[in-house]
């Protein structure tokens, strides 16, 4: 039975990255649906589009094909590939670590290979474009149902390329934490779960420290609970800890970007 | 019979927002057909997401469930709801009067209700991302033919939040308008119709005042009858009167934002 | 049979434009299938509109209806055409050049028309809209299979209006070129194909001349083969030679806009 098909890439709105790979779907496979799940990914970034995968996984429908592409390394020696999770998901993209925190939390990798049937790339084959060349046809046919031995070379699950997420650094009065996303509203998600605040007893007021700042915040549920413009510490939708500003841009108010340390320090 | 979904939010297209709604919603209903309206609505301003919604409202198939979603008070005490008009479209959306405008120009309500039935909503249910959570589950499950009644608690429409679009003010010499949405050609919608125009008789040349600056500007029917770079005053193709500038950018311009005010007099 | 709607246009995501399109087309015809293949083509550039299209055409399902929207003229003297290429694809859109060259390689225009029968337009018919009140339903009927004779009058193929590629300049030691298109990584595509900078004998080690400034560049295959934050002019893959920075943007480590002149000097 066929597969819907749930597309992620950094290819952004402005060109016609995305949609060429769209139009080579239906072209090989009129009857797939195609749910762009967002070509917003930040540029050339694998940790964050690794993070947006593994956040988004629970909501993809079951027995999907996750096409991912964020490819800084395209034209290089990094592999085609393509896997199955024990979940009964199917994965295509780039091995260079940005599936696998998805298929991880998919149950982890039962089987996998290498794209490299050539009679399943489109020709020429360019050096720059593999989503519209490699991973778009790849995904089209396994979607229809061609059998995941089919598309290449079986390889090992333990030998696919991995990226580890940044672990928050521990101390006697908080955390240091860092800034891995920051979405269009300006809340910028840290790389903290809500256990890992509630061990270290950071909760109701707490001081912020980042780029030689000083903020006091609120640690919070929701925006609702507190003033316009008071900066918050809440626990986002994805149970990520996220800096927030009600009816503001906390990215902008505290001059965040991705990669940017947060020091959070209890107060009283 | 399946209903299509028309979706609008303010979600944009950096992040996965939209995309996990649509996700969301081929899960739950896979055979459902997702229309992206827009997810550029401008971020938290309700006022535009509401003339958005009645501008569009009768370019949407017949049958339609309009998923809109501008929520700066989610997680707070705002109604999520679903609504039938007696143009038999649904409405799902937060009940902060997104929804409103466009629903009293299919009719006006005939049925409403709370979302509250807990069975449809997403678990754990975040504080902060109902689009995900309550309104694309509702929209799924009320496009594949869910009755209105399934989905909570009845409300009165008498009941549900409302929000005004200005209006302009009258004076000897002509108007003052308010800009309420600025387009990516920078044209600037003013809160005016064409009878407005006329009934101020401004016509053919006019004087625009903004910002402490003043213009020139012609009144028109197309770009193609005004020099480039002239200021214009042309009804759009919703029926709103609108400031543009002929191969530029009147919000550039002229520096109007939406919510500015704009004196328009009669010259001659 | 149904014909699959690729939908390209200078919509931009900000508005509602492109998806009232689509809402439009779900009215008429709510089977056909819409790949939106990009709506972030620069606004009014018929010309970049015009080397996207005809870049992208090879990708496109066979009997697609092209629906393409740049049309800085809409409202005034051009004519809204549909043309049936002798590759048995439709092309829907203003008469301004933007469709010529993806039907060029398409086989050329076999029989056209202009969209002039007004049963098919949405009344009342706005000045500034063609997209949604004349392009839109003309691809949604013709998808669905009405005969371009019944989409309006016959126009003779060869009085179809066309628009000029800049041709490259040749030197005794190299070429100039102007630059075509940016995306969002910053690569910046020129008017050359592979066979121009072969002829000119460009290869390995080139010099930039461009904004009075000069640069070291290599010719080269893939970023993969050059160092971080290089300067390399490479085939992409749409087989235009671009500039392109690894790990950056051309655009702005040159400076470089669309129309911009890149001199291109042989050297050792």
């Amino acid at each position: 039975m066929d597969r819907p098909i749930c597309f992620f890439s950094d290819y952004g709105y402005t060109d016609d990255f995305a949609g060429v790979c769209r139009a080579v779907i239906a072209r090989l496979a009129p009857e797939i649906r195609v749910i762009d799940v967002t070509h917003g990914l930040p540029e050339r970034d694998v940790l964050a589009g690794a993070v947006v995968l593994r956040n988004t996984l629970p909501y993809m429908p079951d027995r999907a094909v996750i096409l991912a592409v964020v490819d800084p390394g395209v034209g290089g020696p990094r592999r085609p590939v393509a896997l199955r999770s024990h979940g009964d998901r199917l994965f295509v993209g780039p091995d260079n670590g940005l599936l696998m925190h998805a298929v991880d939390l998919d149950g982890g990798a039962d089987v996998a290979c290498e794209l490299d049937n050539q009679e399943l790339w489109l020709t020429p084959l360019s050096a720059t474009f593999h989503g519209r060349d490699i991973f778009a046809p790849a995904a089209a046919r396994l979607a229809g149902g061609l059998k995941l031995e089919a598309a290449g070379t079986p390889v090992e699950p333990e030998s696919l390329d991995r990226i580890d997420l940044p672990e928050p650094r521990r101390h006697r009065d908080g955390l240091t934490a860092i800034a891995v996303l920051v979405d269009r509203f300006g809340n910028v998600a840290l790389n903290l779960r809500a256990r890992d605040l509630e061990r270290a007893r950071l909760m109701d007021t707490v001081e912020l420290l980042t780029n030689g700042e000083r903020y006091h915040a609120r640690v919070a549920r929701t925006f609702a609970s507190v003033r316009a413009s008071d900066i918050v510490v809440l626990i986002d939708s994805y149970g990520q800890a996220s800096v927030a500003v009600n009816n503001g841009s906390a990215a902008e108010v505290l001059g965040l970007d991705a990669g940017d340390e947060v020091r959070i320090r209890r107060l009283g």
